[in-house]
Formats: structure tokens, C-alpha cells, sequence
């Protein structure tokens, strides 16, 4: 159990007025205990009260695993499928003095679940992601330093895939081989978007079936996790040339992140940050193919707080690191992108983490061809 | 678009009271609209109305997505991340006439930004997981056929499993002999547990590690979709041979097996059938190792309506389909459990599905062993 963190989040429900936090099972669960059960449709989670105690409850069928992974200082409350779930819940909130009480909930607490609590036991429930993401915002000097070294291992491997990329590969093909690479550098979480030819057109692409031709952009976007600090880099490769066209999008897009980045200082106002990178991609007209913010904070997770975007009013601080990560996308035609990890050390500098090539590069150059 | 469903789903809504469903991406999205996109933390879902039309509010990532996905006749609303969520969602919901109303959420609908939903538009949420289930809770008569036809897959390759479990072989290779075996029979999605010696007293047991070892019990627990429409069935195989104290718990297992599908006739009420199988297992004074119901509905997903446990007040009808699978677990030592799926026809009488024995099967015989 990361007590010093659970004593951080009692410090923040006391400042917003909330009784408890309600933590289903996922990443922030493990966060807090080091474990998490699969959920089922049976309502679960771990509740941290003000005070800085914690139960948990859950269906009878999980209490033994439950119990064995929470050790002594965390009493089980188990309810049995025969019994009515928020009959038990209620005698388990009134004997924990939260009957008529205002909780919180993580990210992965399930609305129906927590309605039906909320409509027998008199509770308020309310949105406490937000608190659970400034528990850990500001990193720690241990963060930071795993944080450097989880960049470095996507920078290393970047270099290396530079050599794999070739025409007549799949895009799972080169998946698997950044997944290999950053294992074989220590790496113990993966995840990765390959997206080749009109497929990098889509922020979110999820397939692995098109084989890279000749001519092709290839959008890489990877990471993993090293000491549990993920990384999280894009960078964008040219098979066998790159045209006129592509050099100026590339050039919109280098430029966009560059001012974005150039801003970044400690104290900066993160909307500021947004709205740089939007302006240069202004000037072709380009800034609405951005369809979603500038960057996202990381750490324990690939996305937390702080959000690099116009709706999140609040200034840069020492110990944040988040992406900035701006793109051009013409849907089914083409995209790009450049992303790099940026720092707020606990000096208050800054520290741009991704130290791979910037400019355009170019794999299996087709002689003669200047697209 | 399944609009007899969708009509169902708002005739359900009348009768409860509610204005709207929020149906976010799972497979109930899946059942109702034929696909179902990625979530991430951006509130998206599709909203059913009480006259039976729809709309759908999105990130703009996923915007031309659903667009594609959901055609001309459901209006697509998206936010951006660089807007407050909340404030564009009470636009929309002002403009389809929900704000201050009534509105049920299906069971992957997120807490955390359903409660920030409710505070900005002042809207009454409430668990809608019910009348989901309630829609597809009789099954059609070509529904019906198709839960046999995937029923007797799973038989089918109940058979041949018995000659390929022998000692040496992993939990997992029995696991993808399933899978393999179902997927040739014609079925698109397969799930199995596999659960040997110590393993099987664990109910929802996920390893795959485990060597089968002579003397073993394995517990099989697995399925696939046809058509669409699930099975799922349990048999607990005997590796070498089986001892008195195996067979007595077993014949106690089938016995158990058997009183609840006794009662299983149309009409009957449905707490009664959890406890006949009780009764049976306390013979031993064993119905405490049961730790979760006897039975839960199947269709169009592993676990649905109709859930046959004490706390489900309510008669079986015509075209429920749900399985009987009660079981003796002692924790880390032993397990056994008998599934089948039963079904109340369109003709009122009672259809075990699951043809496969129910007498205790022994593979791979030691000579002389009898435990």
C-alpha cells in the first residue's frame, strides 16, 4: 500500500469536502495497492476515508484472493450474490459511519452500480478523478529519473526501427519488433500505434494489417513502462523519399511542436501551451485537422493530469511531465505527428525527455526520387 | 440497427419512468447498433429516447467514426477536447428536451462523468442495467434454435477434449484445444476455463500454467457464440482414475445438478431453484462452499438475465435460456462443478441444452487405481 499517497488523497478529500473515495478495480487501484481484480458486473473497490483508513468491499466470491492480497490493515466486507448488494453495502456504510455521506469515485467505478448505493444509502457520490490524478502529479525526484530513463529506452529503439522499416513489412510486423526491443531494454508494459499510408490519417488507429509500400508515411507512437513510468513518443518516418507536399506538412507540424515546447516553462499558463501549437498550424489553415489536445500529463499511466489543453485553466508546476504532441490529419489521405515527453524538473527546469531526430527522416531511399 | 429491440427498450422505459437510455460502448451498444468503438476516459454513448429515436454524443477523435458506423438516421454530437464536456453535453441535451429528466445507464456507462453530467444538467441517473436485460430476455424461436446449435458445439467438443487431456499437458494447450475445436465447428467467439488439481476449488480461476498431473480433477468451463447466441457448460474430467472421497463429492454435485433442474419448468420461482441445489450440497453440510448463485440467464451474452439466485424474485417463463451450475469448492484443495444450459421453450416445456455425460468421466485410466 502506498501510504504516503493515501494520506496525500485524505488531504484532498478533506480540502473538497468529500467523506471517502471510492477506487474500483484498474490502474488506479493497483496504483494505491500494488493489485487488481478483474471486475465483473459485482460491485468492488477499495474505500479510502478521510481519516486515511481503508476497507474494501466485494462479492463473496472474490473475499478470499481479496484478503490475501490486502494483508491485516485492510478489513474485507464481502456480499453474497443470494443477498440484495446494496442492503449489505448499506450496514457496511452505516458501520463505517458513511450513511448519508458524500463520496467520491475513480475512473472505473460503474454508474449503475454506484446509483443504486447512492439511491439506498442516502449517498452523494461525485467525479473524484481528479483528485486521484493530483495525488501524483507532481513527480517525484525517483519519478522523474524513471521517467528520463523509460524516454530513453523508446529513444534507443527508435534508432534501431529505423533499420527494420522497409517496404513489404506489415505494420504488426514492425509493432512486435518495438514491443521486442523495448523488453529487451528492461521494459515491463508495452503499447503501440503503427499507422502507414492513409491509416496515419487517424490519431487513434488500431490495425496491424497494411503492408508499408514504397513512397509511404509510417506514423510510430509507442511506449512502456520502466520502474512503472511509462514513455510515450511519436515520431513520423518517410519510405523512400518525401515529397514537396510532405516537407511542407512535416516542416507545419515540427514548427507547431517546437512552439508549444518553447512555452513550456515552469509557471506557464497550460492553455497558452494548446494554443501555440494551434496558431503555427494555423497558417495552412490546418489547425481544426487537430482533433484533440495538444498533450496529456504521464507517469503511473500514459494519460493523467495535467491535460495540455484550452479547458484545463491551471499553471505548469515543478514535478509535471506530460506529452506535447501536436498532428495534421486529412482523414483517409494523410497524417503526422511529433510528440516528445517534456519535464518540469524539480529544479523548474525544463527537460524535453525525447532526444530522437526532429527533422524528417527518410528510410530506404529510393535513388533519384525527391516525391 | 435493431429497432424491434430499440421499441422494446422504450416501451420498457415508459412503464419505469425513464426519459432516456444511455448506452455506452460494450456489448449491449454492440447488440443494439451491430458494433461498439474503444473508450477511453471521453464520455461518449448512445442515447435512446422514450419515442424510440437516437443520438449519439462522441469526443471529435471518434466523431467520423460513429458517423460511418451509425448512418443517416442517428444524429451524431461531438465535443471537443478543448471544451469544457459538461457544457457542450447540456447543449445537446437541451436541444433533444432531457435537461432536468430522467435518464437509466447501461452497466459500462462511467460514473465519474455521469455524475459531472448530472450536476451540470440537473439529471436524474438511474441504473437502466435491468430493462437491458429485460429487452432480450425471451428468446425469439430463431433464437432459441441457435442457443442449441451452440450448445451442442460445446458438447461436441466436450467428446473429443476427453482424449486429448492427459497428463503433461498445460492447462493451456487443453484451453486453445477448446478453442480450436469450437472455432472449426463454425463458432466466432470462444472462452474457456481450465482448472486442474488445487486450481479447479477456485471458480473463476484465470491460469494456464499448470501441468496436469496423473490422479488429477480438471475442471472444464467453456463456450463459444453461433449466431450470436452463447454457450456455456462445466464438466469435471477425472485424470487416472477416481477415489471414493471424489465420487461421493460428485455424486453430490449432480445430485445437486440435478434438483435444481428438476424445478426449472415454467412457472417456477426462480429463488426456489437456487435452493434445491443447496439443500442437496448440505447433505454435506456444502452449500456454503457455493459461494456465488446457482445459475444466470445467456443469449446474446455469457451472463444476462434471467440471474438464478435467492435475491431474484420472479417465475421462469417461455424463451428464458440460463445455466444450472451449481459446485463444491474447498478453497486450494478441491472443486467440482455441472453445468448445463436449460431453456423453457416457446412451448413451455424444459430443454436441457448440454447433452454431454453427467456421469463422472475418467481419462487415461491407471490399472488398479480406484483412489
Amino acid at each position: 500500500m502506498r501510504t504516503e499517497y493515501i494520506e496525500k488523497l485524505a488531504a484532498l478529500m478533506k480540502e473538497s469536502g468529500m467523506d471517502a473515495v471510492l477506487i474500483s478495480p484498474g490502474e488506479e487501484l493497483t496504483f494505491f495497492t500494488g493489485f487488481s481484480p478483474m471486475m465483473c458486473e459485482r460491485f468492488q473497490g477499495l474505500f479510502v476515508k478521510q481519516d486515511g483508513t481503508c476497507f474494501y468491499v466485494c462479492n463473496l466470491l472474490y473475499g478470499d484472493q481479496l484478503r490475501s492480497e490486502l494483508g491485516e490493515g485492510v478489513p474485507v466486507y464481502t456480499w453474497f450474490d443470494n443477498d440484495e448488494m446494496t442492503e449489505i453495502v448499506d450496514g457496511i456504510l452505516e458501520q463505517q459511519g458513511l450513511k448519508g455521506k458524500t463520496i467520491g469515485v475513480n475512473s472505473t467505478a460503474q454508474a449503475f452500480n454506484v446509483l443504486d448505493i447512492a439511491e439506498k444509502s442516502d449517498i452523494t457520490f461525485r467525479n473524484a478523478k481528479p483528485l486521484l490524478e493530483e495525488v501524483r502529479i507532481h513527480k517525484t525526484l525517483e519519478e522523474q529519473e524513471y521517467l528520463r530513463q523509460s524516454a530513453a529506452i523508446a529513444d534507443a529503439v527508435f534508432l534501431e526501427a529505423l533499420d527494420f522499416i522497409k517496404p513489404g513489412k506489415t505494420e504488426g510486423q514492425i509493432m512486435d519488433f518495438l514491443f521486442e526491443r523495448m523488453q529487451a531494454r528492461g521494459a515491463s508494459f508495452v503499447e503501440a500505434i503503427v499507422a502507414s499510408g492513409p491509416n496515419a490519417s487517424y490519431p487513434h488507429y488500431e490495425g496491424r494489417d497494411r503492408v508499408i509500400q514504397e513512397k509511404d508515411i509510417v506514423l510510430l507512437d509507442y511506449g512502456c513502462a520502466f520502474h512503472e513510468m511509462m514513455s510515450d513518443m511519436s515520431r513520423t518516418v518517410f519510405v523512400g523519399g518525401i515529397s514537396e507536399y510532405e516537407k511542407q506538412l512535416y516542416d507545419l507540424v515540427e514548427r507547431a511542436n517546437a512552439a508549444s515546447e518553447a512555452l513550456a516553462k515552469e509557471g506557464a499558463w497550460i492553455p497558452d501551451i494548446d494554443k501555440a501549437a494551434r496558431e503555427v498550424l494555423d497558417e495552412q489553415g490546418l489547425a481544426k485537422t487537430l482533433v484533440n489536445r495538444v498533450g496529456h500529463g504521464i507517469g503511473y499511466s500514459t494519460h493523467e493530469g495535467p491535460y495540455i489543453k484550452q479547458s484545463n485553466p491551471r499553471r505548469l508546476e515543478r514535478g509535471m511531465a506530460f506529452s506535447i504532441e501536436p498532428g495534421v490529419y486529412l482523414s483517409g489521405e494523410i497524417g503526422m505527428r511529433l510528440e516528445d515527453i517534456v519535464m518540469i524538473n524539480d529544479k523548474g527546469e525544463t527537460e524535453v525527455l525525447n532526444k530522437s531526430p526532429r527533422e524528417p527522416m527518410v528510410v530506404c531511399p529510393i535513388e533519384g526520387y525527391h516525391g
